[in-house]
């Protein structure tokens, strides 16, 4: 049974880890920390769990840190440093949700997160949570930054491809479409419904935080150094993220061959789907833990489309699937709805 | 030509106001006012307004009014009553969209709107401005308190049938569902997207504002008392107010002596659509001043039920058409997309 | 391990029972049928299911039945009726989501659901399926009529009131929201997304089918025969139901003697949360098996709030969970995010 | 006074048509023609006009053109091609809403609208009627091919940059979202509410019918044979078009340059807003004739955004300004929702 607690329960991810944890046989959830909302119980901030889970949000406090084998961080990007730091110190392990532990070179840190980096010497501590390509090190490791929901639904599709050298690196252009819970709960103008609801907007376009996440782990994964161009959308969905990458592909390059190489790295990955020659649609995905990832060929441009839950494969699933990693449980347990004597079908 | 000024032009509803006015042959937009929005340029506020109208926003000023035949309102309720008292006392004629001068009575407006209210020797001087029962009152007065959205939505199917005792008023059971741009543009966390999409929730049951307007203007206008119970619900949809009346008839109360008094009643109102036996679409009124209206007897319940644009017909369409009445224009001018050549017909 | 077969899977009711049966740890899926859908596998019919399950769905044959404990109909209206009597007479269980064993009179079904009904002699051989009022019949009988979604809305919440006598059952009003999935995947212009978004419409008024079936469970449960007038609604969200209730009620009612009347009826009953003095959400009941209600009296007006989701409590959660009781399961096995260990806390 | 008749009066872009050209000053409508709705009255097929116009819709029959001078087609493509021929013939303007005449190829045609061309003799003699491209073909033609939603999207961002050559036309990557009326009324089961609902899926990728006609027009107004790739997708929304390019810059290409570029070729547009540098957002151009473009660059790759109401601007809103155009009325009429006296400011 590994005893968990999760600091930043108010937030939505933090709603979608206290579901999966409620629903993993392994699992016992200790405490439940957060601040404006410490005090408040559980059940009253996110009434969908009343007849589920019954608890109050404390304070958080270091000698609650002995209670307990793995801590959830489920803040803003920017908050977690000093909870990483207390866990790591006192021996405990932890899976940050956000975007502190992510990057390597603190510059580059700063120019996108904004403020310096204050624990920079537990970087090399941490083993970046894509749960497909980096299973060794996060069983291996106590600190696990868990990735941004749209790398994942970037690196997945992309990373066989430019490992593998069948597609061009020079120019990949990359256009995501995320719901809005991505954004949290942060209260502003333009997250209203009236000024989401039945529109579209790009944002940030050229500077989002996950370019240099992206960049630094395709190179570190497909060991190319991609030109990649990323525009994120913010579309009128509660959740869900649609990413449609296109690129050069060379003559020799056909969908027989992309397949092939989907297939060879993915066999063994419950949560990959490569649904070719079918086209992802996010409704297949919502509120899973699977990434599904189609593909076309036309004229030398790949078209690769891949779909997740931001919520859960892009935070609190992959998050879960990667405890299960780090504690030696069956990466589906809490995530299949499957019961165990059901195979795994890959497609 | 009509010189008129609007306080509060960044909201919704002047936004509204300004596209319908821009619309109007026969009106002049002189200046625009703000607090917040003071020094921004409206269409910077309101980018859907580039290349139709460019103007700075103003902080109010008395000696404005010295330039305009009419000035709106379309502030939060609370916050209108100074710039009423302006207006009437330079002689120039206003309608306030908000809340402020709907009511008669300063104890039950301080129960529902929660302060005092600073002009009780105002509420003599004014008109209500559901145009279709109190032309006379809004062609012949200095301030036209525009109706609320539910309200309207409610008031206008009902009187003719309390007036004609058609209807028992003793317990009228009204549900409206109302779109989220009738909150306005306020920020608040139980606002954004990601907590009205895919969702219902009722609100202040019981202890609405519109209530006590509602009752007033029942009476007022139907000589009927009625004893009504009124739910307002949040929609995930941005504009439009759907209500659902149930009612008990007596037996000798039949559908045909319903639509004759319909049509008696509103046989030269162009804004209001009988569209019995059909069944009222909340998408046939958005982005219109129509009001639709249909009905249904069964068991001695009646069940009637109207839907309106909360911001035209119950905000910026209605203060147009004040302002039509007001000035001795035709009703119709700047709100009907149809030229003066086509004759509306009354179905 | 009970052995189940679906007919009707590739609907969203048949979905949404797959996927909670995946999750059962005591119940093995046999044999998925289908009428036009037969020939193709369930994980194309809904691709979602990839991954979790892959199975042909086939055309139903009575030696099938063998092999099964109990056989859930997911077809529209109309249809279940020969699956039921060849399941009845070959001594294997059965739930039929769908309308056809609901009602006690064949006229009153023929008038509603507009044909005869060809199995007569059977109707007094089934329990009602509303698991929180019927929990004995549904536990010894062979053939179980799931109740329809809207009645589960409504009866939850009335039953102990009007038992109780708490609500003048003389004129009780009953306006309805529906999600769209409520329809099924029937293809009808009025059903497409542009016909549907940022819209409401009502429909039925006055003749849904629903109607008599909710009369005739009010008076079995509550022994009082209401005078109930129900408007179902169009709503544009996927999933949820959301009923808003209102009557009169005598001097001597108050909220108090309301809420110990919900909480002595329903103590034991893990799904029905009374949320009271909070509004209920449609959102916090979304994706799971629970129905919300919350109530407030003012004026000798009850006005009384209930919310579910349609597909579950009010269809594959409500089906399972009668499943659980016929087969002696723990009522909320495979329903519940939450382990064993969790004692479920009545608010 | 331009007297018109529609051919396909019962559609969405039939619809928004009747709209505008009743809100226009210069414009008769004489009839109304349709298939399976002749017979109907056309505000019983779109309840929004009553009140505005009631008409019959009649079987198209060849002595009405006598009666006019300008024909409009709001068909599916494919069914245009008879109407338009006759028109002709008979010596009537013609502006087709539809694909049949656009291209100016027969086998490429038959490639992607899967049926012969049944009078390529006509192709020469039509206008392809992008406004701001084409005025002077567009005014002295007898047939106008109104150009696609999403070719509109795509031709007037792209077509100055290739045109001043500050853009690599070798790869341009274009992405493009739409809201579900494109698909006009048409019926499946993949676009009813629950299917396009908090979803987003790829569509046609590589194999759309608006990719030679982009590619054509490209060519034809900016003298640059580029290499697109194309993928559109479903939005949940109703109306509007997001468009997403990528392409890269050579080192000279800065973001002066380009807005330099768009001003000049703009300066005259009424209906062209470059926003730069704030991003487009769908909601303020629904529901208007605008097309709003932005764009940034970085790293030598240039994102460029555009966006439209596919039913004004991609469909009859660009109708009526080629009406416009054809009969010597200001471009603008009926369509910028400001009165004659104030000047357009180019931003």
């Amino acid at each position: 049974m590994v005893r968990t607690s999760i600091v930043g329960a108010a937030g939505y991810s933090g709603l979608e880890l206290i579901k999966l944890l409620l629903n993993h046989p392994d699992v016992e959830i200790i405490n439940l920390f957060g601040n404006r909302s410490a005090g408040s119980r559980i059940e009253d901030i996110h009434p969908l769990l009343r007849g589920m889970i019954s608890k109050e949000i404390e304070t958080f406090n270091e000698p609650a840190l002995n209670e307990i084998d793995l801590l959830f961080i489920a803040l803003p990007s920017g908050q977690a440093i000093p909870f990483v730091k207390n866990a790591y110190e006192s021996g405990v392990k932890v899976i940050d949700l956000g975007g502190d532990f992510r990057l390597d070179d603190v510059n580059e840190y700063k120019q996108y997160y904004k403020h310096d980096h204050s624990a920079p010497g537990l970087l090399n501590k941490v083993a970046y949570g894509l749960s497909e390509w980096n299973e060794n090190e996060i069983a291996n490791v106590g600190i696990v930054a868990n990735p941004g929901c749209y790398p994942t639904s970037i690196l997945l599709p992309l990373i066989p491809l430019l490992k593998d050298d069948l597609v061009n690196g020079e120019f990949v252009s990359i256009v995501s479409y995320s719901g809005t819970s991505g954004a949290g709960k942060s209260v502003s103008e333009n997250m209203i419904f009236a000024e989401v609801n039945e529109s579209v907007r790009a944002y940030k376009v050229g500077n989002h935080q996950h370019v240099p996440e992206i960049k630094l782990y395709l190179k570190k994964f497909s060991n190319v150094q991609a030109n990649i161009s990323f525009v994120p959308h913010l579309l009128p969905v509660t959740r869900g993220i649609y990413t449609t990458i296109q690129a050069e592909v060379d003559n020799n390059v056909n969908e027989k061959l992309c397949i092939e190489t989907f297939n060879r790295y993915y066999e063994n990955s419950p949560f990959v789907r490569i649904v070719y020659p079918s086209i992802p649609e996010m409704k297949n995905v919502t509120y899973t833990n699977f990434c599904d990832i189609g593909f076309t060929i036309s004229e030398n441009i790949i078209t690769i489309i891949s779909t997740i839950d931001n919520l859960i494969k892009g935070a609190a699933g992959q998050a879960v699937q990667n405890m299960n990693i780090m504690f030696g449980i069956d990466q589906t347990e809490g995530l299949l709805k499957c019961s165990k004597k059901k195979t795994y079908q890959a497609k």
